[in-house]
């Protein structure tokens, strides 16, 4: 037997997907996005939902560029600091003490401490409600040599 | 230090959504998304990712409307069979055994065994290399009462 519990944005489990940005300045920032995930496989792509009210939608918009920053277990205190501060106030990375480090392949900055780095260009933004979801082009992924087992590859237990 | 694995799908964790749709003749079938994810919450809206060729793909542009089943561990191997095989030759439904069942407020079957349901109208679809994303906007989420705790809250732990 089912229960309802109307309309809702619910599901499950939820990934905590750090969007880190340069404003027009070249100042780094970094945020936790809303909801994200892979949207195709071809070009390999990923979807991340922001308010155009957010510091990094601005960035975003002018750099065409971002990278998701993946944080283990330990970083959760500072990720959650990333998802509650603006931008626009504050040196995030000056606060939580964490390293803004120029992606490869885009413009944008990722989190040196985190495990796990997408370097994504913007191929595509749509207006969906009250968020507008920035599709990217996933370039590169890049994970830390302490995720990787034996043979090298990624330690799905270990992220 | 960080690997670089080069340009791939790759972001985790990864849910298990099962989409139902009817075909012309009212036949349910339901099929895997390759990814999926919650993408604005007013309204609330689920993104999910479906390539051009699957059967549920012209399901969803004719009815545009669509269910998300979510399994339980019991299921998953009920819910593999969803992703392997085609609808176009096969009854999905009478081969595993599982009950199509109509939808509250969309023309779509989801699968009564399951202990998560989402509801969902097309708003939009946006064709992003080899998949397109449909986004739904959920009109109703269904959760079993085995899944609640006392207070009748959705229990993470069992879902």
């Amino acid at each position: 037997m089912k229960r309802s519990f109307g309309a809702r944005a619910a599901a499950y489990p939820l990934p905590v997907f750090v969007v880190g940005s340069y404003d027009h300045k070249g100042k780094p920032n970094a945020m936790v996005a809303a909801w994200g995930g892979i949207c195709s496989s071809d070009p390999p792509s990923i979807a991340i939902s922001i308010r155009p009210s957010r510091y990094t939608y601005r960035n975003l918009m002018e750099k065409m560029a971002f990278t998701i920053s993946i944080p283990s277990a330990k970083y959760m205190t500072e990720a959650d600091f990333f998802g509650i501060e603006s931008g626009e106030n504050t040196d995030k990375f000056a606060v939580t003490g964490l390293t803004p480090l120029r992606a490869d392949h885009v413009d944008a900055p990722c989190i040196a401490e985190f495990p796990v780095v997408l370097e994504c260009r913007v191929t595509k933004h749509v207006k969906i409600g009250a968020h507008t979801q920035f599709i990217g082009e996933i370039l590169d992924v890049k994970i830390d040599e302490s995720m990787l087992d034996s043979e090298g590859k990624p330690d799905l237990a270990r992220l």
